[in-house]
């Protein structure tokens, strides 16, 4: 390692051992990944497994009424700590880093600091939150939600999967519906180490991301109604082509990211058409619209531009349209010290580094509600995430917690 | 009926009592329509109804080795007979009048020359082809393409339908498997009458259709194959998107028909999108481009637009695109005295009457590869076919049942 840091560096072959070691309970069989959906009994074995290695470095567990797990090291003062952390839940067909590494970085953050003698000013966290994927139980990040106040206790436990279990039994089923109050107390800061789950850094040749918060989500499912008629006999200006609007929609959705730049991407990637047949203009299309942007005023601008447009390619072509919001959520922007700190402690370590939003969800975007926050990434090959192939190289994952540690023991032991 | 028609009129009545109680053999309970599948027991059922009003006017029936069935009322001279007829088979849930319209308007114009007292100078012919709908066994039009000698008579009976049963077989489960060769004779001339099947008629207000031919059709399923990524963290300039070609190319099959103008229709029907959900960018994109022309220069040159278009939205977009060809028709003109005789035929009798080319495939396509041949449309009720709601209102049939007789009398008694 190449740089000018003053401070320990963590244990690179401890830190990816416990990984391999996490990523066999629930292993996909002949692959990396692994499957560990939450509140099933492989995402309990693998909790098991993480709070061992929180008890073996002497820290007291605290587990909420949600299943959050609060591992403390703590500091010289009394006081809120510095929380480290992520989610050891994975999709049905996951890999091995989404969330686990950003809570066993944070336990080899400890350990390390144990290691070097160091007990810091403030107390350190390690936490991992309940049920981050959402593939079971929806919504995604339902444990973070629970953790700063934006949704109930109740609600959480009575939510029910896709295969009809309840929340709450299943967390009684593993045994981590816990006595720790919801919501949970604000740490004094909170940093989240997460594999980018995008093409960016790899693509740029850079080694941190220095992430400045997270994209605004808007999903709208868009409804059209023409009329089903031959494809032959019914002349062009006749028609009321459903599957035509949906198609003029899609296009624009590109058309519009595409004017906008900036951070604005939109996807259509469902469609279904009625009665979706060669020879017959299509009477019904359904189709989704994701867009998002880190800049909210942008968002809607880009909303408002896709609106409009589908109003009026639906009227030209005699169709309906009803537009359904799925989703819509503000982005996030992360806390500019830690932010600023993550870039600095990045180029004192020696790696190349750039800022970015993050595309997807993640806990922090939660935690940011109740104090200051940050995420550092890394690379992911070839962009792949919820992927069983999902990979980031050795060295990357050393860079990122050794940027995470840096970052840590600043915010534990300010000036 | 006002015009200046000399000869005499067929008998409405009886025709709609005939097209009745044809409709109840697979009559389709609450509605007007009926299902008679190609060869099942309700096809035949309805064959021997039909076979039996045939014979019944003294008519001598030929049944070939596909199971057309031709009936001769013999002229006063020896020669090849002008031949009327259709289909009586429908799709599952078909209408009374596709088929059907046709065949016993060729039972009742013999009718009403033999109350008439006219033997025409040559011989006339009803004929009924066997399976043109093509719901049950593929292709459609198969009994008059086998009569024309573009299918082989063995290749027919060897046919496996959608429920696994063989032609050959229900051909002998049902009776009519015949004596009479395959190809048959070329008649002296071919006139079908039809319902138009789409909405141009009864939208200009016209009564009468002399159709000039069919279309062309051309069919190609597109496969585009472009990159499986999150729709978030996917920048717009990486992305590989398969429904956005899609999209695109959907959008500019629309835009070519309409630059095109003139009889060019085109439709995207079908869409497959995977993995088809909201936040992943589509790996793969499957749809159908369905074109149509009157003339077969401007149908190859609308194929040509779309390929190129295809492989250049592709490419822009760094996907593979392949086309496959699932059909390929070229558009077959009628007889221009055919279609004039229609005209004037109309205009005798009072009706409105326009030139315009068939969109949908017809048994005359097929018998317009042997010998003079024409169609007579009558409108279509909201352009609706192959639906039990399918409806021509009785005036319409009675004047297209007279263009027919008069039309048919022309050519079986030229001057």
């Amino acid at each position: 390692m190449v740089g000018v840091s003053a401070g320990p560096d963590i244990d690179a072959d401890r830190l990816l051992r416990r990984l391999d070691e996490l990523a066999r309970i629930g292993a996909i069989d002949g692959t990396a990944g692994c499957s560990r959906l939450a509140l099933t009994p492989e995402d309990g074995e693998g909790r098991d497994l993480v709070v061992t290695w929180m008890r073996d470095l002497g820290m007291d567990v605290a587990i909420d009424g949600v299943g959050n797990v609060v591992a403390l090291l703590q500091g010289r003062e009394p006081g809120a700590p510095v929380m480290m952390g992520s989610h050891i839940d994975t999709v049905r067909t996951g890999g091995r880093y989404d969330g686990n590494l950003g809570v066993l970085a944070g336990v080899e953050i400890v350990e390390t600091l144990l290691d070097a003698g160091v007990t810091p000013r403030h107390s350190l966290a390690v936490a991992f939150f309940t049920d981050e994927e959402g593939s079971r139980f929806a919504p995604d990040m339902l444990g973070s939600l629970v953790y700063v106040g934006a949704m109930n206790l109740e609600e959480a436990l009575d939510t029910v999967g896709i295969d009809g279990a309840v929340f709450g039994d299943e967390l009684d089923a593993i045994g981590y519906r816990g006595g720790a109050p919801c919501p949970g107390p604000p740490p004094r800061a909170f940093v989240e180490l997460h594999i980018e789950q995008g093409p960016i850094l790899e693509h740029e040749g850079v080694q941190i991301g220095a992430v400045t918060g997270v994209q605004g989500i808007s999903w709208t499912e868009f409804t059209v109604t023409g009329q089903s008629n031959h494809a032959g006999t019914t002349p062009i200006a006749m028609r009321r082509d459903a599957a035509l609007v949906a198609a003029q929609v899609s296009a624009e959705v590109r058309a519009v990211a595409s004017r906008m730049g900036g951070s604005q991407v939109g996807t259509v990637g469902k469609i279904d058409l009625h009665p979706d047949l060669v020879n017959v203009v299509a009477e019904r299309a359904t189709f989704t619209v994701d867009l998002r942007n880190t800049d909210d005023e942008l968002l809607r601008h880009a909303e408002d531009e896709m609106a409009t447009f589908a109003r009026s390619a639906a009227a030209a072509e005699g169709c309906e349209i009803v537009p359904r919001s799925l989703a819509r959520f503000e982005p996030v922007e992360f806390d500019e010290d830690i932010v600023a700190a993550v870039e600095s402690a990045a180029a004192d370590r020696g790696s190349s580094v750039m800022r970015l939003p993050s595309g997807a969800g993640h806990d922090a975007q939660m935690l940011a509600r109740v104090c200051p926050t940050g995420m550092v990434f890394v690379p992911s090959a070839g962009g792949l995430s919820h992927n069983p192939a999902e990979h980031t190289d050795a060295e990357d994952i050393e860079a990122g917690a050794n940027v995470l540690l840096d970052v840590i023991v600043d915010l534990a032991e300010p000036l």
